[in-house]
């Protein structure tokens, strides 16, 4: 038997106690795992300096090797995320609708876990960790296949919680982790209908892209963000830059952030040329469509594929439009269906462009840069989801978990 | 461009008018649809009777000609049906989540449409009729990929539908058929991703694995059911058994009936003989375990490969089982967590039932068959899930529905 088909096994029949724990029994685990992380962290921060060591050697690049390092202060930030998930309220047992039927048939749906949750990632190892905290606050096995930049990482990270586990006397077969590096070990999991219930994965687009084509177990797709914000006419100036520049520079690696900005032209003719001073500011390359860089000219120009494309970087499209609908032809032609903004005064338009435009979270007068589960006071965040089944937007406790129905009669058969 | 790509596109394009109709735009087209399907009904009958000329020809069962074809009064349900759909409230726009955050931001979870769905099944031209009406009771855009022996009927009625959709002034273009009767249509809406948001499968084990297996479209998945009742030693025998004939005979080849009786040990002692009397009464196929055997010697011996059958037919596994615990490992080993039963007088084993079968449904002292969407009251039903994410249990409009946050700001960014 495989390495991925014998932890997934060993999951799926942990899963079952995982289930019928009590919200005490999960966060008392939740809390000796962080402790088990801090008292351990000169042996996590050894085994880290081996994948360090490894990818200097392997000539990676010096932003990942600052995504892969561990010092006792991410650990200490690893810990704290345990503690919080601790406290966040258990969603698990939740009587989500009850309905009594004629015949007297009483109807109740419940939340229940999802079972085993696989999780398919990249380099950073602090996603092993909330993962596992994430998996076990809401009764879920968890098989997680991290990249193997990490592998010395988060092996050392899994014992030290398999120990705690242990302590806490829950099954600690509950958190598995694939060792295999070699590629087949995804392709195993994409398959294992019947062991896992669920594939999420995190990382870059070719990871996600390969789940989601490849996977016959249901997927939560996550990731791409290609989002837009739109100066209407009536928009406030001063506003309109400070969310722009917001959206665009505060963080430019996250999904969440601008990739676009639409200005409509009567903004643009007065007003472009303060925009674009302001972006340039904070060193924001512009890349502009013919009207706009016939009112900036320092502005590049803006290829067919740049308007489609998630630079995570200090780089923005500029495209002046002729109005509102113009704005909304744009947005359904290049975006992912992530995040879109609109600024403007005109109250019509902004409920016009939020009922209109298909994405996971529409701003009116607000950065795009808060579809996060932690500014939506969701107290974490497994992700978020772009595609529009079982969750969308940013996914929080609820997004891992599954419902049941229970049927309570005194006898009744169907007629 | 293929007939796929091209219908799917032209669906995606109508998915953007549909998601801003009103109720009642929605729910006059449906009765326009309704009246329109008995005015033309001869033409509808004469297409059908095109496709069972065919179906003889080529030596297709009886049982399958039955579904295929298509009488008045057939028609007229399919009608009653839709002008049910219009009598149900419209799931579109209810606020499911409201919450302001601390930096005044105002957050409102929206039900929306999912987009377009794609739904792929086999000969029952009913199908056509009922999925056209709930996605448009949802605001959905739907391509239809029915079986080729209904074509000449699903065309013709396709055609009705669509004349009523124009003289409502809706966009006809969101009810797409699929003519190609090749296989490769199938294969192609498997990957439209981008085009397609949905898939959902409606038939037989092979089209449904199928769909599962090969699909990068998300996928709600219906269908298979193995079934189980547990009589348990404090069982009421008569309720018992009145549960059991109901689960079994009631209607065998739907997939909430039960496949497999499991009697606990001091019931069977005593009272096996009458359970198998009262199932051979209403001619079940008996097949049991060697202890059930041993009790009733008239069973036939149930092969391994029996327990995990799915029969659809007047035939029924019984196995004697020890205790609860045996019954649900039974039921954790060949169950496909779709319905399951539990007979007692004792409210702790009741609940320890209830709260350890990882199914969609679980039941104490009533028939599995009432799981389904007009037995649960949803007034309507797209099908059965038996996954785990979106949906799980019989579906009701809500199944067909994202959601989407609005987000509302006063010029807010992150710090």
């Amino acid at each position: 038997m495989s390495e991925v088909i014998n932890k997934s096994k060993l999951a799926k029949q942990a899963a079952q106690a995982m289930g019928n724990l009590t919200t005490e029994q999960k966060n008392a685990a939740l809390l000796l795992m962080a402790d088990a992380l801090i008292t351990e962290q000169q042996a996590i921060i050894e085994a880290n300096s081996k994948d360090l060591q490894r990818g200097k050697e392997q000539g990676t690049s010096a932003s990942l090797l600052d995504r892969l390092a561990l010092n006792e202060t991410r650990i200490a930030a690893m810990a704290e995320g345990l503690r919080q998930i601790a406290e966040l309220p258990d969603p698990i047992g939740d009587t989500l609708e009850s309905f009594d039927r004629p015949n007297g048939l009483r109807i109740r749906k419940i939340r229940v876990p999802l079972g085993v949750i696989g999780i398919i990632y990249e380099a950073r190892p602090n996603v092993t960790v909330d993962a596992a905290g994430l998996c076990l606050k809401t009764g879920n096995a968890v098989v997680l296949r991290g990249g193997s930049s990490a592998l010395f990482s988060n092996e050392k990270i899994v014992e030290v919680l398999h120990t705690a586990l242990e302590r806490s006397d829950l099954p600690a077969d509950a958190l598995q982790l694939i060792l295999s590096a070699d590629r087949s070990s995804v392709d195993e999991m994409l398959k294992l209908n019947g062991l896992i219930d669920v594939l999420i994965p995190r990382g870059g687009h070719s990871l996600i892209q390969n789940v989601v084509n490849n996977a016959s177990v249901p997927v939560i797709e996550t990731g791409a963000g290609v989002c837009h914000t739109f100066i209407d006419q009536s928009a406030q100036l001063d506003m309109a830059i400070r969310i722009g520049i917001n959206a665009k520079a505060q963080r430019p690696s996250v999904c969440n952030s601008m990739e676009t900005l639409l200005v409509h032209e009567a903004i643009a003719e007065k007003h472009l040329a303060a925009i674009a001073d302001a972006f340039q500011g904070v060193h924001v390359e512009l890349r502009g469509d013919d009207r706009s860089r016939a009112l900036v000219p320092s502005m590049l120009v803006a290829e067919q594929a740049d308007w489609g494309t998630e630079y995570g970087d200090y780089i923005l499209n500029i495209k002046v439009v002729k109005d509102l609908d113009e704005a909304l032809a744009h947005i359904r032609a290049y975006g992912t269906m992530h995040s879109e903004c609109i600024v403007t005064e005109d109250a019509a338009n902004a409920e016009k462009f939020l009922q209109e435009v298909d994405a996971a979270a529409v701003y009116h007068n607000a950065s795009t840069r808060f579809t996060d589960g932690f500014e939506f006071g969701f107290g974490a965040e497994i992700g978020i989801s772009t595609q529009k089944l079982h969750a969308r937007g940013p996914m929080g406790l609820p997004a891992l978990t599954s419902t049941k129905y229970r049927v309570y009669g005194t006898g009744q058969i169907r007629e």
